[in-house]
């Protein structure tokens, strides 16, 4: 597993009350799905999400011990979503969400650490990643 | 504020247990203090700290709501630390924790979201922050 990040989602309760709140701290969203925002963070990404959406992408219990965040890194393959996910098993993770095609056209599974906290392994094709790890939205 | 993360915290039941598996997934922590573990992650900082010791500081309860992750921002000086607090509590979120001299000699505070997710703001004169608002470990 390299060592980087390449996203952070927040789970919340009002999409629309959260996106008014990030721009009101003057952060610009870069895409128009309805249900999720992304804002460019740098090399990373910051996306906000139904939080009830993203405790049942991560195959997690809300709100017991989870606070609906989960770190997500991009990787460059399919194959490579599934080498992390069974190295994160094999150092003591719990991979509630094995690898799998996604409705979005990519690939991904989620894996908790020992406290919990989940980590989105993803290779998405529609996103570049560029020679650093940094991931680029479209657009 | 800016549109960036230079930190992701988790906080962590057991240092020595969650160093382990990270370790365990090949990462390798920079800094050798006996009580935060801190990884060089492309651009960013992903820490390890005790849970307890993280809700304290965010002035959050815990499990309440909230699952153990904090999210950083270095900025420049101390003055920017307390107007990105101001911005944050004049968009409707919740500054628990003021700007403030820490214990480590830098100076930060701790706001929450509308969905109580926190977010340090710290200037940190030991870390390098470049042009591009990377920040660097020492060492």
């Amino acid at each position: 597993m390299e060592q980087r990040i390449t996203a952070v989602t927040l789970g919340v309760a009002d999409l629309a009350r959260s996106l008014a709140f990030y721009e009101a701290l003057g952060w610009e969203r870069k895409n128009d799905d309805e249900d999720v925002v992304f804002f460019q963070a740098g090399g990373m990404v910051l996306a906000l999400w139904s939080r009830g959406s993203l405790a049942e992408d991560g195959r997690v219990d809300d709100p017991v011990g989870w606070g609906g965040v989960t770190l997500s890194q991009n990787v460059r393959s399919p194959e490579e979503v599934d080498a992390v996910l069974a190295a994160a098993g094999e150092a003591g993770g719990t991979v509630g969400h094995p690898g799998a095609a996604t409705f979005w056209g990519g690939y991904a599974g989620v894996f908790a650490d020992p406290d919990g906290h989940t980590w989105e392994i993803a290779h998405n094709p529609f996103w570049e990643l560029d020679d650093q790890g940094n991931v680029r939205l479209p657009g």
